[in-house]
């Protein structure tokens, strides 16, 4: 396995910190559909995707969903580990919406590693901005919507103005035009990507379900 | 300045980490109103709170704003040095919500200290992950807002049980009693107190806000 990317700071852990890693990695296969975390009673550990579609969501007490986040090949999933931080008072369950092969590692193996090692901690510190923001985004969505049809907006009309259903732009570009920052467009993207709503690649946006972009974008 | 009452890990740093955040704390005394810090283009430092209220938020394109967080005496505010998290990618605005003197941390220096420091950095996380906890919180309280109404309706039939509208109860009990645990009971209370409908002390809670209570109870 390449642990290098899933951990950047791997060549700085110390001999002895990556042997307790590695000698504790466990394989798991597990079907779509099945529910791999749940909750903060739930010591899982670590999760590391190999291949397949994890989804975390949070549940209500009348049953209902919603999506926080979703994690693809080669992310890495922290609140499964969540017993190792005594401040995480929420309950995410996670749940395989594909066929997923993954790595776990222990829960308490991860805490001993990150208590000695200032990177490994560090590392930890930027995945969980990372999840952080895909929070406050959520939040925003929540609240007020906006965004996600003022995008679904324009590359419709740049599909009209090019007569062309891939459109050849930056996201640099397109959130010049929506006075946005290129991150928060990124992320736009790779949710509608994620809803096969575009196909996105190196400097183009494909358009691929216009009826669903047209609903989105409203009248 | 009492500084381990916003580092427990104090004592872990070593001397010449101690005196680089030393020597680089300055002090700040702001008017109630004032915006302290906006957003992640402004690299303000880590903010810590002697006495005062600030109010975490963000803010819509069209201006609607939402309260993410508070914080109180002692608290410690690290996204107003989000700058030094490569990861953070969101807006936060904060404002001085009572007239606040604050001490302020650099951010390029609590980032040198964190990276060669693991127990700063892990308790850089622990503090990240009570801020995830409450926005957390707060997607539920969007999403669903029902225990809030469940509390204030325990705590009306409580009052109105024992004939007095302060109530010797603990958190634990309550929370026995909705099916829910403490932790969520303490933070629920904790905003009741924050918006003026009870009053906490050690082992009862003081309605101070029927009213309010009741409208929030809903019929």
């Amino acid at each position: 396995m390449d642990i290098q990317s899933y951990f950047p700071i791997w060549n700085q852990l110390t001999s002895a910190q990556q042997h307790l890693i590695l000698d504790s990695l466990m394989e798991r296969s597990v079907q779509k559909g099945t529910l791999i975390h749940n909750g903060s009673g739930d010591c899982t550990g670590l999760l590391l995707v190999q291949s397949g579609q994890l989804r975390a969501y949070i549940l209500s007490e009348e049953g209902r969903e919603i999506t926080v986040y979703r994690l693809f090949d080669r992310d890495l999933c922290l609140f499964s580990a969540s017993c190792m931080l005594r401040s995480v008072q929420f309950d995410l369950a996670i749940e395989a919406e594909k066929d997923t092969t993954l790595w776990v590692i222990p829960a308490e193996i991860y805490r001993r590693v990150m208590e000695e090692s200032a990177p490994a901690a560090n590392y930890t510190n930027e995945v969980m901005a990372a999840r952080f923001s895909e929070v406050m985004w959520l939040i925003e969505q929540i609240m007020w919507k906006s965004l996600d049809r003022r995008v679904a907006a324009f590359l419709l009309e740049e599909g009209e103005i090019e007569g062309a259903s891939v459109l050849k732009i930056t996201h640099e570009t397109i959130a010049n035009h929506l006075g946005t920052h290129r991150e928060v467009i990124t992320r736009m993207l790779r949710y509608f990507q994620n809803e096969g709503m575009v196909k996105l690649s190196r400097g183009a946006v494909e358009l691929r379900d216009k009826k669903r972009l047209e609903e989105l974008r409203g009248t």
